[in-house]
């Protein structure tokens, strides 16, 4: 599969959970963004811890479950919380994210494909526990994340 | 090992991940407030899915993301998250754990290793697939968390 049609069907795997999501009975866009302002919340947090242990003292421990946190994030299905009307609005604070973002689905689709195989390589990096190639792949998660936002994160 | 030793065991693990934090150069207080609150709210997103699924149409691999994502929060090490300093604040609201919780470091390793045991099975259960098993082991799940708020968290 080449790489334009994996993110064509990236991105329809994010249309999609957001159907299945209204089947359900969609939950309230309020809520769908305040659960997406906390799941990147969770990545900061272990974002920070992997900085802590790559910049300092290593444990490997504490690698493996920051890392494998952010890959079940990534992996969690996170498109669904970006489901048509939540544009715009408030979870724990105004959305940070640019409307652009809901009329690309392409590029969304490349850049979270791009973030999900940067996560799990890390994942797998981690358990391996040589701490200089933790220290590459998290650099190049890093990269993956500063992308997206790039295009689509309002800043602060 | 037997259950009491199991709960001394996670106890310590909560204190020794405080302990590491602090050597790191310990996040603000605030900071790991809104971070915990952060990780239940997803907590909260997967249950209120994994829930429309035992209760709806069931799709399997929406649930096995779910339940994975439950599982990689409950074996992200959240009691840093809990450090000596956090016992009152604000992250994105005023904390809701009652400061019982802060003292009574015997109680907490018991109900987090249970939460933690319910919601590993609960992964593996998903992946096997069958719909009546994994209703069962997510009611299972639900009682292991309402166990801690029924103990320790201040009510709405």
């Amino acid at each position: 599969m080449n790489k334009s049609v994996k993110s064509i069907l990236a991105a329809m795997i994010v249309v999609a959970s957001a159907g299945a999501l209204a089947q359900q009975g969609q939950p309230k866009p309020e809520n769908l963004i305040k659960w997406r302002q906390s799941a990147y919340q969770v990545l900061a947090w272990n974002s920070g811890r992997l900085k802590a242990n790559v910049d300092g003292q290593y444990n490997k421990d504490e690698v493996v479950k920051a890392a494998n946190t952010i890959a079940a994030i990534a992996n969690s299905g996170l498109g669904a919380l970006f489901a048509a009307g939540t544009e715009q609005g408030k979870g724990w604070h105004d959305t940070s994210t640019k409307p652009e973002f809901f009329k690309d689905a392409h590029r969304v689709g490349e850049l979270a494909g791009n973030f999900n195989k940067e996560a799990n390589e890390l994942a797998k990096v981690a358990v391996a526990g040589d701490a200089a190639a933790v220290k590459e792949q998290f650099g190049k998660l890093g990269k993956s994340c500063k992308a997206c936002h790039d295009d689509f994160k309002i800043k602060d």
